[in-house]
């Protein structure tokens, strides 16, 4: 693996955001990502960014949140209801 | 201005980790960039990604912050001793 970097958490409990960064160096390119994005919003999970090869949404649903919880925020809002996840 | 994305932040205290989020949708492309990043690290302000126009430096420098304080932590470490800011 060519890449040299680090992966960092932010929970933020008073707004419901939470954060995975990657940070490090790939030669002199720097690397900056977000790998996964969840919001806690009105009672329900949206995963607003998900890079992982498993997904979210998947490791979600085998903790048992039921789907009609959790909201794809990445994909657009009219192609969301045929998810079966929810809408919002 | 054709984006229509919000803007958030994330604040981890624990952690010392700030963040503002842009999220939203360019016609059917979602957006989801990092435009401000900083973090709290042995008494050192980083700023580990500025995509501003001012720049966050400029604006910390602004606000009385010694250049001494302040890691760019974007910049790869073996050209941050010609920056004029920390190195770590």
């Amino acid at each position: 693996m060519p890449d040299s970097y680090d992966s960092y958490v932010l929970f933020d409990d008073q707004r419901g955001r939470y954060l995975v960064l990657d940070i490090g160096w790939n030669d002199d390119n720097y690397l900056h990502t977000t790998p996964i994005h969840i919001d806690l919003i009105s009672d329900k999970i949206w995963i607003q960014y998900d890079d992982t090869e498993e997904g979210v949404a998947t490791d979600l649903l085998e903790a048992g949140v039921p789907k009609e919880d959790i909201v794809l925020g990445f994909r657009h809002p009219k192609i969301r209801q045929h998810t079966g996840f929810a809408v919002a």
